[in-house]
């Protein structure tokens, strides 16, 4: 897809990178270690990649300053995923949408669509939806009643944002992801289940990503809220009322019950659970998988169902291998105390 | 969102409560104890949050009867959830939608739909569909080609149902469901996997909810069957052939595998998963996370995987957490034998 | 839906099989043992059905050669799974879709759809896409700039193939499914999580099958490939950079993290997570909600969260429930021993 070619010498001044070999050198894409050709630039983002380095046809490097001996032209940086990501959006501009309303989308007549919004094919957006500068709705995207979506806001196709729906700016919302459905909220009658109207909102502040197929429930009252920077992975249920502070990391299939309260900076794990109503503090990590069903203090590490300290989870893991084999000592021991205390003459009661 | 105001007057007369203050007094909303402000009511489902609902600013209270002592006028409700849900039902009725077909609606001419259905833009109705008076689709749904779906049911946008699949009256289906996709079934015939034809269908029963991107398979022969005033939850899989018994509920991620036969009243927590072919009896209740790989009696309450009573479960999770421990302790006991045994010259063998 | 009737001599032509009983008789359907009447074909794909078998109404049977005494005319077959797959594809041809495109379907001019094709009412074909021969794309799909699809691919309402995903010949894709998201990748700057753009594929080889609301991210350099023969259920996670190989079967709920590479005739049952950057062996079994957080070997059988070889866990399983006990057992170890060495003087330490 990269179709114009940079010489070291432009890279080294986008990157602020210092260049080690000929200036003039020209590089038409990016391509790891091993699948680089002589027309590519490549990267090292550890010294740990070294070896593959000296293996590549890369025609040049990224590489941090304490790596030697690249067989080709080298810009050195301090930060080299930083400069990766750089030279990514360089060779990879996203694909221009021209702004307009497609002609096939159907837009309600008192929706505010700005001039400078890009709205696919077979599009919907309903009464009273609010579309900022520099947004794009990729095609068959519905847009709920009074929803709105904030400066360069990325929505790609099958996306539903229900009524009232906050989106704020630079947020990208993959592929079928349902933003607003009613919470899970129910009361059991004598009869059957009454619904409870679910009557708040979704907050999405800026900067978020929310991941293919992923459901963010409105709240019951207020708002379920995903603060700023936050990256959400794909088939990740949020619940009503959850609230997820900034830049937090929530992995694939990932599950928050109704009113959590997650922390800034915590990283969840792919399939990790989280009961409902509990408070996770700053920074909290959980493993793959883990079930949390208490509330956590900041800078806790968990891992496990129930979910216990990282390192403890892990001593558990390695003794519960040994489970059967303590079962066998157990028995050993009893018999053995038996014959001693026989012989003793004590038979005031059984190892047990 | 709510515009009518209601007096407490008014109020009373609906929910049928005992009013204790001044009848004209006008309230415009409903909101937690919390956030409401003077005009709106707020709510006390149980004795517990008196001490909050001492300190809101609310401008009226629905609470049980023995709650005394409130700072605004009070409604008394012997049911005060159920009263919760009747005047949030008062304040924010459902949007209004126009019965009638959206021009931008695309309608197999062979198919049905009631002049007193509401069809949004966007839709595909395929041929010989049945859409009942009173049926809402929002934007962008499919229907498939003989899908049957009954009086006062709504279906979010992005939904598929596929050929056959009926559905029974006042049912919410939320965003992205998909309602009728084939079940996983394939037999390997020495080469690869060979598909087998999944030719039965989904029947959903009145007032069943689903939620947003849940996938409920048809059955390979009969059909995949949820029984009235069952509700499931956002990203459930629900395999062919499945039943599950009336006014069950099946919380977000649970997954239930082909052929299995859930009960009556049945309460899946968050990410439980149920191993294929089994019976779950009625009232069964499991845990978050909870991995089913045998059937359970009715009224069973089970966690953990595998799943086990739940105060067993409980107990060994407690137990688990000691396991680096018991080990050391075995260890010393070992070696004190060991020692006596030689205090007693017997040297039959060792502890272990 | 069947219409069509056969006679048993016609079927014993089209499986193979050996007819005892009348060819003349005819038989309109095929059901399982407890629900086919008299003018359908039932089946036994194993003799522990003969009881069922013995009882059933059917008109006549498929089953195995060495079942006797079944109650009307029986089709013999060496493979009688394979017979019933033949009988269901005979009995239910999938419904035609005349090839041609649409009316309501948004087709980018330079784009290729084959007059073999047929894609459905309000599709979206972008730029540059390929559609072959024999293609069905259903109501409402997505098909993004580039992409590529094979002679005789099905694909569901509402799925969504972003740029430059290639799909094989005769893959079946269901409603929901999302090809081509971004790889969940971010770096952090010191102020927020970056994204690191996504710049690769998708690369779905011939005959395989993706569930409904599955999700499969693209790339961030190269492929995401799932090979040959390769089912997926459904709300599958594939992540970034996967690679799995043929006729390996996912089943509902699986997670695959980045980078993770499964052999062949790998099969994980439902909600297995795979952490990232792993190599899972050929033939690789793991049971259902396995937690597989390091690699394995060719034909490793796993279990449990640590994955561990299934009969080990299973035999952890029962120990662990015996928990509580081995805590009392070793209590009473520990007096009983302290009691015998107060009995012989010894005064050295404590068992603990």
């Amino acid at each position: 897809m990269a179709k114009a070619g940079f010489t070291l010498g432009e890279l080294a001044e986008v990157l602020q990178a210092r260049l080690e070999g000929d200036p003039a050198r020209v590089v038409v894409g990016v391509a790891p270690l091993e699948s680089a050709g002589p027309d590519q630039i490549s990267f090292l983002t550890d010294s740990r990649y070294h070896g593959a380095a000296r293996a590549s046809r890369a025609g040049a490097f990224v590489a941090p300053p304490d790596v030697a001996d690249l067989p080709a032209p080298t810009l050195r940086c301090a930060a080299p995923q930083q400069a990766l990501i750089d030279l990514l959006r360089l060779f990879h501009p996203p694909a221009p949408a021209p702004p307009g309303i497609d002609t096939t989308a159907v837009v309600a007549a008192d929706a505010r669509v700005d001039p400078g919004a890009a709205v696919g094919p077979l599009c919907v957006i309903e009464s009273r939806a609010v579309i900022a500068a520099g947004v794009r709705l990729h095609a068959l995207v519905h847009i709920g009643p009074g929803v709105e979506i904030g400066e360069g806001t990325v929505v790609y196709p099958h996306v539903s944002l229900r009524e009232g729906v906050r989106v704020g700016r630079r947020v990208v919302i993959h592929a079928g992801a349902v933003l607003g459905a009613d919470g899970f909220g129910f009361a059991f009658d004598g009869v059957g289940h009454r619904k409870i109207p679910q009557v708040g909102g979704v907050l999405i502040e800026d900067d978020v990503e929310i991941g293919a197929n992923t459901a963010i429930d409105r709240a019951t009252f207020g708002d379920t809220i995903i603060r700023r920077g936050t990256k959400i992975d794909n088939l990740v249920q949020v619940g009503h009322n959850v609230e997820i502070g900034e830049h937090s990391l929530l992995v694939a299939q990932v599950g928050i019950a109704g009113s959590s309260r997650l922390g800034k900076g915590v990283v969840l794990a792919g399939q990790v659970g989280v009961a409902d109503h509990l408070t996770i503090g700053d920074g909290v990590i959980a493993g793959a998988q883990t079930g949390i069903a208490f509330s956590l203090p900041a800078g806790d590490k968990v891992l496990g169902t129930p979910a216990r300290p990282m390192l403890q989870a892990k001593r558990i893991m390695v003794a519960e291998a040994r489970l059967p084999e303590i079962l066998q000592r157990l028995r050993a021991l009893e018999q053995r105390l038996e014959k001693l205390a026989a012989q003793l003459g004590d038979t005031t009661g059984g190892a047990r």
